[in-house]
C-alpha cells in the first residue's frame, strides 16, 4: 500500500527502506535535503514538504510521523490537520507520552481524522530483524494499516500487536523501555564487579559469549554487551555517563500514580541521573557531615 | 568417555541423559532409589553408594557433583577424598560459594587431586537446550573433561568456556545469578504496572507475545515469562513469595567487598527478602510513627 513517512531520520529512514523492500510505496518527508536525497537512493519517493508529502497522496491517505517526541509532534499535527481529509489516519510511531497521544487523538477525532499511536522497539537493527510494534487505536483503522505492520515487523505473523485502544500502544513501549532501563543497569552491574575483580582476570568478552549460549540471563542486550565487549573490552573513550530520553521517568512517575511499587526500574533511572553528576552536592554534603561528627578527613577537591 | 555423577535429581539425571544421547557412559549414584530407578531407564548405569561408583570407574577417574551447595558438598568429599586415585578429577557442577570452592580445591590437590568448578545455566530446558558452562580449573584438566562440556553445552564450541584458574567458574556463575536478580524484578515490575493499569484492560500475555520478536527487551527470560501469562495470565494459585538460594546475597556482598556499587542487584536481593515478609516490622513501626507525630489513623491489623 502507499504510506507517507514524514521524518527519514535513523529510524523513518530504516522502516521507509523495509517497506519498500516489501513492495509498499513510500512517500518520505524530512527538512533536511541530504536525509531526503539518502532516502531517494533507497527507493524512497522524496518530497520537500508537508504539503507535497499530502498532494502526492490519495485519500484515505496513511502517513506515519518518525520524529523527535513532543512539540514536533505538535507542530506537525498543526500544519497536517488542515490539509488532511476525512478518514485518512496519521500514525505516531515515536516515543510520545501516551497522556499526549490521548490528547491529539481526541483532537482529530473532532475533524474526522483517525490517530494511532505505535510504540516501535528495534533501534538500527530493525531495518534487518524487524521492529517490534505495540498499537493502540480503532480496530477497524489498524486492520486497515495491516499490511504495513506486517513488513515492518520481523514476520506478518509476530513481533506485532493491536494492544488496545488510542494511547494503548505508547504506553505499553513506555513499560518497555523502563524494562530496559532495569535489565541494562542489571548487566551493567553485573559486568562491573566482574571487572573489578582483578585477580581472576576474566575475560568479559568470552563470559559475555558463554553466557549468550543455554545461560538464563540469554537476552539481546546481551548479545550487544558482548558485541562492544569483543571490541572494547575496556570501554575506552566512553565517558560514564548515561542519557535518557524520557520513557523511563513518565514509568516511574506512572507506577507512584497508580500505587505500584517499582523499584528496580526506578532505581535505574536514578543510576542515570547520577551518573551525569560529576560534582555531587549531595556526596559532598556528606563528607562533610562526616567531619562534623566524626572529625574524618574531607578529600580537597 | 566415561563420566561418574553424584546426584540424580532434576539438574543431575538430566545432565546425564544429555551426556548418554550423546554416547558417554555416565555412572550415576543418589541416595534416592527411585532417583536411581529413573535415571536407569535413560540409559545411565545406577549405583547404590559412592563406593560403588569410585569402583565402576577406572583412573584417571571423573567425577561430577550435582548435589545442594554447602554441607553436602564437603560431606560428598569427605566421603570421596579416601577412595580416589592420584589424578582423579572431581568436578562440583552446583551453585557453590566461590570461596568454599577455593578451600576445596586447595585440600584435594594436597593429595594430587583435581577440582573443577562449573557453574552451570539451564535450568529444566538444559536437557534439550543444551547448558551454559562456566569453568574453573587447571587448563590441563579441563582440557581432559572437553568431550563432557562439549556434549552438555548447546554446541561444541558455544556456551561453555574456561574462565580461569581454580573458583572462577563459580565467581562468575554467582555473578551470572545476581544479574538474572535484577533481570527478573525489572520484568515482573514492569509487568505489574502494565497489570494495574486497569483502564487499558491489557493484554498481558499479548504484550509479552509482541515483545519477544524484534524489541530490544527479547530474551530468555520473557520467553519464559510469556508460557506463564499465556496459561495463568492473573498468576492465580501462586503466592507473592520469593526465595532465593544464596547466589544474591553473595554477590551483594562480594560487591560490597569490592567497593562497587550494585544498587539494582542488591535491591532484587531485598525485593525477595521484602516478599517473605507479610506482617513486615519496619511497616508497622513507620504507621505508629505517622501516628505519633501526624495523628494519622493506623490501620488495625
Amino acid at each position: 500500500m502507499d504510506l507517507g513517512m514524514i521524518g527519514l531520520g535513523r529510524m523513518g529512514a530504516n522502516m521507509s527502506e523495509r517497506l519498500v523492500r516489501n513492495g509498499h510505496r513510500v512517500v518520505g518527508f524530512d527538512p533536511n535535503a541530504e536525509a531526503r536525497a539518502a532516502a531517494a537512493g533507497q527507493g524512497i519517493e522524496p518530497v520537500p514538504s508537508l504539503e507535497a508529502l499530502v498532494g502526492s497522496l490519495s485519500s484515505p491517505r496513511a502517513l506515519w510521523m518518525m520524529v523527535p517526541a513532543g512539540d514536533v509532534v505538535d507542530a506537525t499535527i498543526a500544519e497536517l490537520r488542515e490539509r488532511l481529509d476525512r478518514d485518512d489516519v496519521l500514525i505516531d510511531g515515536g516515543n510520545s507520552y501516551y497522556q499526549d497521544t490521548l490528547r491529539r487523538s481526541e483532537q482529530l477525532a473532532e475533524q474526522g481524522l483517525h490517530y494511532v499511536d505505535c510504540g516501535t522497539s528495534g533501534g538500527v537493527w530493525g531495518l534487518r530483524e524487524g521492529y517490534s510494534l505495540m498499537i493502540g487505536g480503532e480496530e477497524a483503522v489498524v486492520e486497515r494499516l495491516r499490511p504495513i505492520f506486517e513488513a515492518l515487523a520481523p514476520a506478518a505473523d509476530q513481533g506485532w500487536g493491536h494492544v488496545g485502544a488510542s494511547g494503548t500502544g505508547h504506553f505499553v513501549k513506555m513499560i518497555h523501555n523502563g524494562i530496559e532501563y532495569g535489565l541494562m543497569q542489571a548487566y551493567a552491574e553485573g559486568f562491573a564487579i566482574l571487572q573489578h575483580k582483578t585477580e581472576f582476570a576474566l575475560d568479559l568478552h568470552q563470559v559475555a559469549e558463554v553466557w549468550r549460549s543455554g545461560s538464563v540471563v540469554r537476552s539481546w542486550l546481551l548479545d550487544l554487551t558482548a558485541r562492544t565487549l569483543e571490541t572494547n573490552p575496556r570501554l575506552d573513550g566512553i565517558a560514564p555517563y548515561v542519557s535518557d530520553s524520557g520513557e523511563g521517568r513518565w514509568t516511574v512517575a506512572e507506577a507512584i500514580d497508580l500505587d505500584v511499587s517499582a523499584p528496580v526500574i526506578t532505581l535505574a533511572l536514578l543510576e542515570r541521573l547520577r551518573s551525569r553528576d560529576d560534582d555531587s552536592f549531595a556526596d559532598k554534603l556528606l563528607a562533610a557531615m562526616r567531619n562534623q561528627f566524626g572529625g574524618h578527613a574531607i578529600k580537597k577537591s
